[in-house]
């Protein structure tokens, strides 16, 4: 389930709009509020008048790691919220959350390690008990 | 002005405010929309108490860009929308966004390249005319 470099996710049998709902409720259980939303297809239809399948894009924030982020490097906040992403896939509906490592690795700050660590494993368990 | 790696961006003289309008301008001027716009500021101040300098995260969005690099990965909106962060900092106002072509990078995905040098020399003028 993992992709390596930048994210990981799943496939799962579920339709789309009961997954973005467990989705929303894991992020709860493991202490990130929604912070942004992007209905994708809705945009696409709206701007471009395409009609592309049910995506959304959620922008997870645990208000006590971004400070604690921000506070060692505000150039940081680039790679704030952390995306969770869920889309209709042909063989059902896909989830997928950026790897913080990979963020933070980019940045170069490694005293930010243990952060970014934390921070996965809470997204790798949203992904995991869908 | 380039922050190798995953960002670039400048500090300026003008009050933060001011700043975030001008960035606000320079973004539609180039084709972008504000589609998510985090006040880090009163985030901060609502789910911690705490007081952090004025500092705002924009989502900033071409949704023709969009749309052709979801329907080449979906998996890429882990990356969307770009970055455009604005905070007040002790020798004026700094302004960075994301790198795309490091996003891009990370992806993999070469048959993006075009795109992603497209949408950075964007956001590099929207930094520069600032």
């Amino acid at each position: 389930m993992t992709r390596p470099g930048y994210g990981f996710g799943r496939t799962v049998a579920s339709p789309y709009g009961e997954v973005v709902e467990r989705v929303r409720g894991a992020l709860k259980e493991e202490g990130f509020g929604v912070i942004t939303e992007i209905d994708v297809k809705a945009t696409m239809n709206e701007k471009l008048g395409r009609d592309v399948a049910p995506y959304v894009i959620l922008g997870a924030c645990n208000p006590g790691y971004a400070h604690q982020v921000l506070e060692a490097d505000p150039e940081l906040g680039l790679f704030l919220p952390c995306n969770v992403i869920v889309y209709e896939a042909a063989d059902g509906t896909h989830v997928s959350a950026v790897d913080p490592e990979a963020m933070i690795g980019l940045s170069g700050n490694q005293g930010l390690a243990q952060i970014a660590a934390e921070v996965k494993a809470r997204l790798m368990r949203v992904v995991q008990r869908l």
